[in-house]
């Protein structure tokens, strides 16, 4: 596809970095309610163009990405569909999926078609100064198509995901997607805040740590806005996954308190290639 | 210190580490019960020299690290001590600490001088072929030292730790070590593991991982001879952290299942914050 007229709604860190994957291909129209946001992605190209109301983006794009919160998502939808011309292509980009669908799909018009996608790309921190398309290279990337989804519309949103560089595509059901999302996304991320909340500071803790430490709480420098949404979002999952984890930890647990060696290095074993049989998903 | 003869024994991903930091301005010779480990390190240059005996080594050289497993450590200096002479001084590297002092200190000869440390580096492989001095750039380094430690012993250690490249160098006590690095560096392990063994794998899970889940899992590609002995040589203080990580993650999960989004919010914020006073920790 060459010269496709994209908007963007939302220029923050994904918002960003899509523009920036896209941009050399696609005209990048946005609209953000931060003059700043804007003015800066302006300035250093990340855009061609922006608007100063939704409505006018809306107007002048042939696909939109909506780069927002989970929370805001729908509202956004809802408050601004009037605008919309018939036939509007929306992308969302969330974390979370049931609860976000069923909640779209009570009020969303019949002829605006909304895909749901998840690129399972970030960083810890926030905002469109830190925006990099290679963030995207080689990533995993989640549709989850709905009946209601147009079969060119989902091959349109397949083809600009592999422009922007992501390796693996997947179909899931919105379900599928939570289940496993909740595992390896919102349970690390529960478990890498926990493991700094439990730090008792009666150290200094910065002179005692390793890369091993510095690697696991990376994501505990979280944007807590989105994530208290995700979490929340997605509750039922997470705690499921949250009790599997707690059942596996027991099983350590248990091993150390019986001064069980053999039994210990047989289930670091097992875990090991459990582990490396992901190696494959390694970027 | 220019041209001291510096010894290694066990010539895996430390001791072959330690070397590569050292030899510029040392000359490093070695002892590894593995003929190919030898072979491997004489033909890479990472050490000048080889002895095909502990007690050959011992007699060549002005100062010893033993880069050995917890458990194979103390067993090795009761071994060999005889064919050490009078002065020799040992510097043991292992992430533990009470217990093996207790346990050297049993038997070991007054007229030897073993300087306890621990260099917070590693990797997640192990074997002389991922030696890399580059791993103790700015890292972290801990002194034990104990009451019979000779100060310009403690003073070299402390040197040739900055030659290597060490950033910031700490004295603890035995138990001050053991508690922090039991929260450092053992509960990320174990939680590290327990995530990866909670894997129910009814997904292709590898199709559906981003970097938090890559960088929480590395160090589940885990040397199990090594961390079970870490473990169980730890416990006590281990399965405190443990405890505190607990009751950490029960918060977490009891703000999610009372859906209570600003609580979740200004905890996540704490959390945030306390890692945040940790940047200056960062390599």
């Amino acid at each position: 596809m060459i010269g496709m007229k994209i908007g963007i709604v939302g220029l923050g860190l994904m918002g960003g970095s899509i523009a920036s994957a896209l941009k050399s291909r696609h005209h990048i129209a946005a609209y953000d309610c931060s003059p700043e946001a804007v003015a800066f992605a302006l300035s250093k190209g990340i855009i061609h163009e922006a608007f100063s109301t939704p409505k006018a983006l809306f107007l002048h794009s042939e696909i939109l990405y909506l780069c927002l919160y989970p929370l805001a998502l729908a509202d956004f939808i809802q408050t601004h569909q009037d605008d919309m011309p018939a036939g509007t292509v929306l992308i969302e980009i969330s974390g979370v999926k049931s609860e976000i669908i069923h909640k779209i799909d009570a009020f969303i018009r019949p002829d605006i078609d909304i895909v749901y996608t998840h690129p399972i790309a970030g960083k810890e921190k926030q905002g469109i100064a830190y925006a990099d398309a290679e963030i995207f290279r080689g990533a995993n990337y989640i549709l989850v198509p709905t009946p209601k989804n147009q079969p060119d519309h989902l091959q349109s949103v397949r083809q600009l995901a592999a422009e922007m560089g992501f390796g693996v595509l997947s179909d899931l059901t919105a379900e599928e997607h939570d289940s496993i999302i909740a595992y390896t996304s919102q349970l690390t991320h529960i478990l890498s805040l926990a493991l700094v909340e439990s730090d008792d500071q009666l150290f200094d803790t910065k002179r005692f740590i390793g890369d091993s430490y510095r690697d696991l709480t990376r994501i505990a420098l979280i944007n807590e806005t989105l994530w208290s949404e995700l979490f929340l979002t997605n509750k039922k999952h997470l705690l499921e996954r949250v009790k599997n984890f707690r059942n596996s930890l027991n099983k350590y647990v248990k091993l150390l308190e019986h001064d069980d060696l053999p039994g210990l290095q047989k289930l670091m074993r097992e875990t090991r290639e459990k582990r490396s049989s992901l190696e494959a998903g390694e970027k």
